[in-house]
């Protein structure tokens, strides 16, 4: 079955079992997304992990817990929460800028109904 | 030395040495922290991420790694990357409504130049 073996099975160089936790989630042809989890979470955490959640699930959690690793390994000081961060301020400032041109927008309209020819001249 | 054991060193039951890895960032006031990132990535997992660090880098990254493990405990398909997500389509949603206002006043302000009395009228 060595041809048949999950990048996870071939990275930890054991047998890979009909059910393996990871093989539908780590293919063989993929072998750094099992490389950056087991890097950053172990590969019995990670385990863990998915053997906890329902089956229709598991693919998810393994998308982002590669995700995840993926961002630790590119930046170990902040990882993923660096992002989480920087999404932070550009929605502060998005949310600021949106405000900003709201409130111009109710000035201009104060001003154009100010200006608004009186319905006595019709 | 017992009493002065970090929350990690309590947690693996183990002596604190003086020059323990943990020992600045998981004090042992705050046991959750620990059993956080313990539970996602392993101690020693977490001991290598810090090990490789510069001491200046080390206490942001025991913060980022102990809330993305909290949140992978609380979303455990998610976790983090769930927050990333989020803030992603709240980012959009917030840069289309600047976009249409924007547009708004842009629409607006032709409108009144279209309107505005001509200069002969002085």
């Amino acid at each position: 079955m060595n041809s048949s073996r999950c990048a996870a099975c071939k990275h930890l160089r054991r047998r890979c079992p009909s059910d393996c936790i990871f093989a539908p989630y780590f293919p063989s042809n993929n072998p750094r997304r099992f490389a950056y989890v087991h890097k950053i979470y172990g590969a019995s955490n990670v385990g863990k992990i998915l053997q906890d959640l329902p089956v229709s699930c598991r693919a998810q959690a393994a998308d982002t817990l590669c995700y995840e690793a993926y961002c630790r390994i590119k930046d170990p000081v902040y990882g993923c929460a660096g992002m989480v961060s920087v999404l932070h301020q550009q929605l502060n400032v998005a949310e600021c800028q949106l405000a900003t041109v709201k409130a111009e927008v109710a000035a201009i309209r104060n001003d154009s109904a100010a200006l608004t020819v009186p319905t006595w001249f019709d």
